[in-house]
């Protein structure tokens, strides 16, 4: 235990390290993301979102036969409780995909018949029905709040795939699902980012897996984190309709940073060169708009990256650079994820490194910490001393 | 920014300073604890839950209109919407309520007409809102579970008293819904702890209120948080079980201690004496177990806390004793509250100072913090250099 008392105040606790991890490794410098050991271009070029999540839990690469019975697993916990569909139906139409998905996170709890037993191996079949049900959910309510019937799961097709069909009720192309699947790898685990260290706060009072990660879902959805990937897009769309060629761009740049304006899906907390995912989601981008007929959406974005670390380089900012949202927006787009569940794609990804973290978080070696996380503030308010301030009854207030 | 890394690693950032406060001080050395300038004991004689409420989201005591109006307010928002009532009725009847309750925030935000105004004025309001609508999800679950109809609140009651007569169907008398009303003071707010700090670090991505709390009641259903005083009250039914009178208290304490268990409600992260609370809760279950035909509750507890202290302080561990949970437990009993709504009651209190919090954090004066709560860990995994580890594919891996 500390037993003096260490100021880090007002900083969002940036540089604080508070804990031990063996999930994942940012080195921020470098442009470098491993995931227990294996640096995250390899996983997204030869790994699946399925191993990947196993990865991320388990610790290890599975043998083959882990992996069709982890892959197995998930398929059986695709389809959602009767009470949850139900409920959802009585749901206003208006309501937002993550307000909805933070709401469902408690109700699956309910229905996990292993809710009490919070041993290891327990959290990790928990966490397969969380990574199962989480594309469910999403899909879901896409179709519920826009007056469509849900849509049974594909067995036969990919985690991807299902979540692609149930959502769109399209099967989409093997290629588009490998795509969606890239995706997901990429955005698993991000080491302590705001909603991780949530979900890792709340279950250090030794709450359920459920209590944590539907935390990590309400951190989310701030425009500041998952919010961010539908921000960029949202952009991408206004300069689309506002300018005539990508020659424009320099000047809309230029106009932005001069007027001190954020552009969106730059800069990052921790990266200080290019972000290792934004660099795959760029190549995937180009691909797509060729393939998609949105080679415009493509060339404004790799110009606004140009004239943007120009601009910032030119103000000695050269560490602002393109994070993992600027072009995953546009690449959801293409995939054929509406805007409003771009932030929710992001939850379906990171359920797997939400999880992989609340285990480690219940289950450290080191478990010299006390229990749960509960940091000191400065009292700076009104104060009478320590006989406190004189209180006067209400009426006699006026 | 912090530039240098600090290393405040595994002690649950006990000790660390990570902003600045105006709502609540605890002088953990001499037992005091004030809200917005006063002090607990003062609250506790003279004010109501709903004029403490107030001054912790507005920071001054209000006049004796505003008081008026801003519980006219609250009684208005008492009725839960029409779709939150008809999912509550397709849950499982099973539901822990803590479960129920996370479930309905997100749900509420739904219902929110001002969700996406993220003034001051809009969080005021709907912390307005949730502060309502905390005892009627309780109060509709709780019958729901057990397989009775939610009741319609009675507008002439009390904030307690209204809640009681919708949990049991039975109107309090003023001085049961008057003892209610102060225990909710005493809970409404308590620094940085785990859960009020877990709203702070959702809303901290600028996610919106609801979505907070909503991780704050996550944070709260936790054994060593909210859940608590259920298991003091447990405990003790378990020792009303056992023994025959108060003299082999000494006895049962000893060997808790000796064989290393723990005596639930001893021992805080923050205080290091009596917790001032406790002082007054232990009045007041004095009160009532003479009141109700329970004196041999108040004589068991009032032994436990007597020898507990002696043989702490025998062990070197004066700063050992009794905290809030310790009388709450059997005040809740007494009060005919069933022992799975004592977290829930916590968390109806506790509403208050997190809509507190959650306007404090969005709302700083000092806004030099970035915007979100961003830790660092330390990686000690599986680790091949940045290189990282050579991935074989998983049909070589057997």
């Amino acid at each position: 235990m500390a037993t003096e008392t260490v100021h880090v105040k007002n900083i969002g606790l940036r540089g604080v390290t508070v804990a031990d991890t063996k999930i994942s490794y940012i080195d921020g410098e470098n442009g470098v993301l491993i995931y227990r050991g294996y640096r995250i271009e390899e996983l997204a070029e030869q790994s699946t979102f399925m191993e990947t999540a196993f990865l991320l839990l388990n610790g290890y690469l599975p043998k083959h036969s882990e992996l069709e019975e982890f892959e197995r697993q998930v398929v059986q916990w695709r389809e959602l409780p009767g009470f949850v569909l139900e409920s959802l139906e009585k749901f206003p139409r208006h309501a937002d995909p993550m307000d909805v998905l933070q709401a469902c996170v408690p109700m699956l709890a309910i229905d996990d018949p292993e809710l009490y037993d919070d041993s290891k191996e327990a959290n990790i079949r928990k966490s397969v029905r969380l990574i199962a049900r989480f594309p469910a959910v999403v899909a879901a309510w896409h179709r519920i709040g826009n007056g469509e019937k849900p849509l049974p799961p594909d067995n036969g097709l990919s985690h991807a795939g299902n979540f692609l069909w149930q959502l769109t009720g399209k099967k989409p192309s093997g290629e588009i699902a490998r795509d969606l699947d890239v995706c997901l790898i990429l955005h698993a685990d991000h080491t302590f980012n705001a909603s991780t260290f949530a979900c890792r706060e709340v279950v250090s009072t030794r709450a359920h897996l459920y209590a944590g990660v539907s935390a990590g879902v309400g951190a989310l959805s701030g425009s500041l984190h998952g919010g961010a990937n539908a921000r960029v897009m949202k952009m991408l769309l206004k300069i689309e309709s506002e300018i005539k060629s990508a020659d424009e761009i320099g000047a809309w740049v230029k106009n932005m940073i001069e007027s001190g304006r954020i552009i969106m899906g730059m800069g990052h907390a921790v990266y200080k060169t290019d972000d290792p995912r934004a660099k795959i989601l760029k190549m995937m981008s180009r691909r797509l708009a060729e393939e998609t007929g949105h080679a415009h959406w493509y060339e404004y974005l790799d110009r606004i990256e140009e004239e943007g670390h120009k601009e910032f380089l030119a103000r000695g900012r050269p560490g602002i650079r393109t994070n993992v949202d600027f072009y995953s927006g546009s690449v959801y787009a293409m995939l054929g994820i509406p805007i409003d569940i771009m932030t929710p794609v992001f939850a379906i990804s990171r359920i797997a490194g939400w999880c992989a973290h609340v285990i480690e978080e219940k289950f450290a070696e080191a478990q010299e910490k006390p229990a749960l996380y509960r940091p000191e503030a400065e009292y700076v308010g009104h104060y009478c001393g320590a006989v406190g301030c004189t209180y006067e009854p209400a009426k006699a207030r006026g």
